[in-house]
C-alpha cells in the first residue's frame, strides 16, 4: 500500500494532462470556441472520468476538489493546447494519441483506486474502464458527437484489458510503477493498433433498416 | 421489511434485463454500432437509472458494483439483443414495449428503495420516477435523440403514477410481490395506452415561433 | 454561521425559480413539447446545478429531495412559464435574463455552501461556478444545443467572479444578505454586459480547419 498512492497520483496527473490537451484540441477542431470554451472542455475531459469514479466509490469530495494539483494540471493543459494548438499540423492524430494515453492511464488508476477502496476484482475492472472512458464520453456529448465508447469497437476493450491487467498484478502483489506502466502500455498499444488498422469488434450480420420513431 | 428485499431485487433485475435489451436494440436501430457499442449502450440504459438512484440516496457504491448480478444481467441482455436483434421483424414495437417494461419496474423499485432508506413519500415518488426515466434519458442523449421524458407526454406521468402506487401500498403496509407487480402493471398500462393512441399531455395553445439563438 | 443558512436558502430558491422559468421557456422555444416536457425541462434546469453541487459535496440526499420547497418552486416555475410563456413577446430576452439570474444566484450559493461544508477557497470558487453553469448545461445537452458554458466566453467567467466575491466576503467575515446579493449582482452585471455587446474571451488566432473524424 505504501507504494500505491504516489504511483496512482503520478499516473493520474499524467492522464489528467493528456485528456486536458485532448479535450482542448477537440474544442479547437469541432467548434470555433473562445479561450474559456476551449479550456473548459479540456478540464471537463480531464476531470470527468475521475469525478465519476470518485462518486461511484463514495470518495467525496472528488480528488479534483480536495487536491488542487488536478485542477492546476487540467487548467494548464487546456491553456497550453489553446496557445499551441493552432501550430499543430497533425491535429487529428495528436487528438487520437492523447485520447489513447488518457484512456490507458485512467483505466489503470481507476482500477487501482477501486481495489484500494475495497471493491472486488470484477467491479474494479468495470470501474477502471468507466474511469477511462468517462471524460471522453462527456466531451463527445457536449460537442454533440456519438461517443467513441459506442462507435469505436476497440475503445472499451483496451480499457477493460488495462484495468484487468492492473487487477491481476495487484492480486499477485507486484503492483508498482513498472507494472502499472506496463498495464497502461498494453491498453495504449491495443487502442493504437485498432486505430491504425481501423479494426472493430464484430458487427451485426444483417443491419436492421432504420425505423420510424416511436414513443 | 423482510419481504421487501427479495421483491425489490427480482423486479430490479427484471427491469435491468428489459432495459438492456431495449438499449441494445436501440443501438442496432439508430446507428451501425459493433458488438461492443451495442452491449455498452444496453448496459448504460440498464444500469443508468439505478446508478442515479443510488447516488441520490447516498447508497454507494451503487448496487451495480456491489452486486455482480446486475452487471451479469445487463451484459447478458445486451449480448442476447445483439445476437437475435437482426431476426426481429418488429424492432420498433419491441423497443417500445421493453422500454415501457423497464420504466414501470424501475419506477416501482426506485420508490421502494427510497422509502426503505428513509425518504419521505413525495421524495420517494420523484426518485422512483427519476429511476424509471434515468437510463432511457442517458441512452437518448448518447445517441443524440431528444429524450422521451421531454418529447412524450405519457412517459413521466405513468412513472409518477407507478411510483405513487408503490408509496401508497407501502404506507398501507401491503407492499409485497403482488402489489408491486400491480403498481408496475398500472404504469405499464398507462404508458402503452398512451403509445397506442398517440396521446400527449396538453400542448401550449399558441406555439411561439422559433427564435434566433441568443446567449 | 447563524445568518448564513436563511440567506443561502432564500437566494437558492430564487435561483431555482429563475432557472425553472428559463428551462421551461427554452422548451417552448426549441421544441414543441407538451406540458410534461416543458415542466420537466424547467425542473431539470432548476435542480440540476444544486444536485451536482450536493453530489460533489457528499451532502446527500440532495437538498432537492430533503427539502420539498425546492421541488415545489421548480415545478411551480415550470407551470407558470407553460401558462404564460405564449404571451411573451420577447421570449429570447426573457430566457437570457432569467438564465443570467439563475447563474448568478447559484454561483453565490454554491460557493457559500462549499465553504460552509469545509472546502478550501479555490475549491469553493470552482464548485460555485459548477453549480451556476450545471443546470443550464444539462438543459442544453437535453435539447441538443452546444452548452453556453462552451460557446459563450462570458458565461463561466462571471460565474467564477461571483463565486470568488462570495469567498472573499466570507473570509472577511462580512457574508450576509447584502454582500451575497452584491456578489450575485456583480456576476449578473458582467454576464449582461457580455450579452449586450456580444463580447467573448480571446479566440484562437488561426482557426484550424475542421478535420475528418478519427477514432
Amino acid at each position: 500500500m505504501t507504494t500505491e498512492a504516489p504511483v496512482l497520483l503520478a499516473l493520474d496527473l499524467l492522464g489528467t494532462f493528456a485528456f486536458a490537451l485532448n479535450g482542448a484540441l477537440t474544442a479547437l477542431r469541432v467548434a470555433r470556441l473562445d479561450i474559456v470554451g476551449v479550456v473548459t472542455l479540456g478540464m471537463i475531459t480531464a476531470l470527468g472520468g475521475g469525478i465519476i469514479r470518485d462518486v461511484m466509490l463514495d470518495s467525496l469530495p472528488p480528488a479534483t476538489f480536495s487536491d488542487w494539483r488536478y485542477l492546476a494540471v487540467a487548467a494548464g493543459g487546456g491553456l497550453i493546447a489553446f496557445v499551441f494548438g493552432r501550430h499543430l499540423d497533425r491535429l487529428n492524430s495528436s487528438i487520437t494519441v492523447l485520447d489513447a494515453a488518457g484512456l490507458s492511464l485512467f483505466a489503470v488508476t481507476g482500477a487501482g483506486k477501486a481495489l484500494a477502496l475495497g471493491l472486488g476484482p470484477a467491479q474494479a475492472v468495470i470501474l477502471g474502464a468507466v474511469t477511462g472512458v468517462g471524460g471522453g464520453t462527456l466531451r463527445d456529448v457536449l460537442v454533440r458527437q456519438i461517443p467513441s465508447v459506442l462507435s469505436s469497437g476497440l475503445y472499451a476493450i483496451p480499457a477493460l484489458v488495462g484495468a484487468t491487467a492492473t487487477v491481476v498484478v495487484t492480486l499477485l502483489g507486484v503492483y508498482g510503477l513498472p507494472t502499472a506502466i506496463g498495464a497502461a502500455a498494453l491498453c495504449f498499444g491495443i487502442r493504437m493498433v485498432g486505430v491504425h488498422f481501423g479494426l472493430n469488434a464484430p458487427m451485426p450480420r444483417a443491419a436492421p433498416g432504420p425505423g420510424s420513431d416511436d414513443g
